[in-house]
């Protein structure tokens, strides 16, 4: 079984290209995500990425670590048109996610996606609520949040919990410098990523509100440079890599690993994990 | 350029195979090593192993994620062993490394590498210093160091850096069960790791020393499950898995985030860190 690993400013993938044929069964691709997904004895990334091509437009589903399926990723989605447009050679403009449409453009060696509009929902003394697919707080700061947000974490925490009983939120620290700005995102149900691209969209939106307006912001993550372009669409616009072309080497499914740590994460009657025998 | 991904009892290495000719040159060894071990943008690993067949001897070497390079490793041995003997279809009987050569065999699904000996120094209040190949801390413990090991962190750092002056300690924890050791180490200047196998090797002694004597010991390790034979060698035996076969695209040296984490590691004048353009 052949696969792809990519990533956009280090939100990292396994690429599978279904676009001949299906090669994980539906009923397989929560599990093969979770195995894939393993940073140790699988091939290790944040999470799986099935293609379909069809030009002028292909099909992207993605699934997270824990074989959950989730709408749609920005730094994904570059992933998919830089390989459709590198390894694959044919050229598209639109990519469609379980969130719909989205126009795309590759422009030299960055790639624009089109990404859910953002809205300011409501200003609150700590910050700004805003609605970008998925709900950010955003926190304006003084700090680095890119070298420096160790000590971010308890009041991210704290925030977060105060919206839980709503779903929770992501919370996304911002701070302006001359001519960029510095963002970081503490994920739900992930804690600190690198680059979280509706994060970069919606601190991108508050900094033009009070700085701007600005057409464009240049945005710089942990990961990398992004840049998002607010007067249309709003686009998100930034590098992707493919780093190598993996052959899985018999059944993943057969992978001893995987079923040892499936078995033992299998609960025995009195609540402990149930072991293999150390044969 | 072409590796496969293994991993011993999760711990996880890129395996270049050099034998019929040098693939990375000697000066980028450790470039490429830090490179290829980043989980996000490399391939993802503990380390790489380069390695020359000349059966009925293999030659291995192995860098860590910091580009250093270490003596030996009994869980690499193991992928290598493997790597050869499936891969290459070729008989070994002596893995040859910085520590000198070692006894290897292929037991079924288990393959056995001769460790160096392992020794007892001194009986202290709190546990037992041996000398593994390199030092270890064995400590006795009640509690499961598999799933229940983060009440011990505290206590390992504590005896770890009472013995940093002399270079520090990797700190093993052995709970005896009814027919297995439980074992789990917080090792020198990495953390707690799934399975290390001169860990493994040092609390078996202890375990032989207080309830045997003993000829071989089962130890259970996060990464899985691990035999220790005491009367012959001592012997580590365990599993290993091939993973995949992989091909990189393009030159690893280009990689724009290598560079740029490369460049963004280097010092401006100021001591912040210098951070390329956004462009």
């Amino acid at each position: 079984m052949q696969f792809w690993k990519v990533h956009g400013a280090r939100n990292d993938f396994v690429l599978v290209d279904e676009t001949e044929e299906e090669v994980v069964p539906e009923s397989d691709k929560p599990d093969f995500a979770r195995w894939a997904c393993d940073r140790r004895s699988g091939v290790g990334a944040d999470g799986v990425v099935f293609i379909r091509s069809d030009p002028p437009s292909v099909e992207m589903r993605i699934f997270n670590r824990d074989g959950s399926e989730a709408e749609f990723c920005g730094n994904a989605a570059r992933c998919v048109v830089k390989y459709v447009t590198e390894v694959r050679g044919e050229n598209v403009k639109i990519l469609r996610t379980l969130s719909g449409a989205h126009r795309v453009e590759v422009q030299g060696g960055w790639i624009a996606v089109e990404v859910p509009e953002a809205e300011i929902k409501k200003v609150v003394e700590l910050g700004y609520e805003v609605d970008a697919g998925v709900p950010h707080f955003v926190r304006l700061t003084e700090r680095d949040p890119i070298h420096d947000f160790g000590g971010l974490t308890d009041e991210a925490k704290t925030i977060f919990s105060e919206y839980e009983p709503k779903g929770g939120v992501n919370v996304t620290y911002a701070a302006p410098s001359v001519d960029e700005l510095r963002v970081r995102t503490f994920e739900r149900g992930v804690g600190w990523t690198p680059a979280c691209g509706s994060g970069v969209v919606a601190a991108s939106l508050v900094y033009s509100e009070i700085f701007g307006p600005f057409e464009e912001v240049s945005v710089r993550t942990a990961g990398g440079c992004l840049r998002v372009s607010l007067s249309d669409g709003p686009l998100l616009i930034g590098r992707a890599e493919i780093v190598y072309k993996g052959e899985l080497r018999g059944d993943w499914r057969e992978n001893t690993d995987h079923q040892r740590r499936r078995h033992s994460l299998s609960r025995s009657p009195s609540g402990r994990p149930r072991l293999q025998e150390c044969r």
